[in-house]
């Protein structure tokens, strides 16, 4: 069986009648949100937040109810992926799909975080994956050209159209940094840069990841 | 004489030939781009960065050559008005007009800052002048009811065609503070809350303040 359905079917699991949902984004989080689909023919009863567009496209495509994050006190439980995780940590980088800045905002409205990976997202420091960086496009080339000089191997994000552009309208700076040695400090000095609007790490907001290998799931907890 | 005349005129002889300028944003400000227009027709050769859509519109029609702040190593000379400064410590509070986010980023790109204001704009203390803070419209929401019960009596800013929206697609939420007792403490919270893109703290950048009285001016230096 694919390991990334087989994730998206386990974390379906936990949703429960009337909870507020945040649906993450990615291709396991797809996963999550086809079977939820299916739960909601069988009657299951949720609302769910989106962190972009195109889980909002999925998710609407599949019959899941949408409400508007601003309408919402708080979400009961976000469903995520994630790009690296530190094992002793539960340290994450987010933001390869781009939707790292709504995916951020969304854990923190959240009562209870789950992220479901393969195996292979495991790491035992982080830093090999790309950090991305969301930055305002205005005078954002001061900001890359500090990070070149930091030697952080700065890569302003490009798709098959050209620049990538988040669905807030900002640019994404990717730092190839090898190892994090201290992530807390890296990710408060990259928010305190004007210009930065938000950063790929996630530190401190996870409660349990499901981590698939082949038909294989373990579950860390926080 | 009208006082904001009389600033832009002044100003406006601090710029040199060949100097790239950053053009701020408000009502001060747009005598001064009128003032460089007039300049330029008699042979100033200058290139400017513009802080925000309304100031690009008028700097197009008064004939000064625009560049993006991204092709330009450094701002030899910003030029930009003020909201509130105290007159000790020359922080200010800017971003009455919306424009904080690029005026910041310009700011900071800059070899030389130098202010125009009335002399009303000069305070003991800062805070009467309400504190700009330019968010991400999603999950805003979060931070208006944190906000709200700091007591820190938040208005989302609103304008004749409904919600107010940046030149950048942020919201802007508008706190009352009365008095600023920590700035610099203040300005390092606001900025690293998640969904802050910015705040209108300006500290410790600038260089020199004009401010006028009626058909005076006095200078401010650092």
């Amino acid at each position: 069986m694919d390991t990334k359905k087989l994730l998206g079917d386990e974390a379906a699991k936990y949703v429960e009648d009337n909870m507020i949902v945040g649906l993450g984004s990615g291709t396991t989080v797809n996963h999550l949100v086809r079977a939820l689909g299916e739960r909601i023919k069988e009657g299951l009863q949720i609302k769910a937040v989106s962190s972009s567009e195109k889980t909002c496209k999925l998710a609407k495509e599949v019959g899941i109810p949408l409400i508007d994050i601003n309408m919402v006190e708080q979400i009961d439980l976000t469903i995520d992926g994630a790009n690296e995780i530190e094992r002793n940590t539960l340290f994450a980088i987010k933001g390869g799909g781009g939707s790292l800045l709504y995916e951020k905002i969304m854990t923190l409205h959240s009562k209870e975080v789950i992220w479901i990976v393969d195996e292979e997202k495991i790491v035992h420091q982080l830093g090999k994956f790309r950090l991305p960086v969301e930055v305002i496009p205005y005078g954002c080339h001061k900001l890359f050209r500090m990070f070149f000089e930091k030697q952080y191997k700065p890569v302003l994000r490009k798709n098959k159209d050209g620049l990538f552009v988040t669905d807030s309208g900002h640019w994404i700076i990717d730092l190839h940094l090898e190892k994090i040695d201290h992530p807390k400090k890296l990710a408060d000095w990259l928010k305190s840069l004007t210009g930065v609007v938000e950063h790929g790490l996630f530190l401190q907001c996870v409660d349990r990841v499901l981590v698939g290998n082949n038909d294989q799931i373990k579950v860390f907890e926080k």
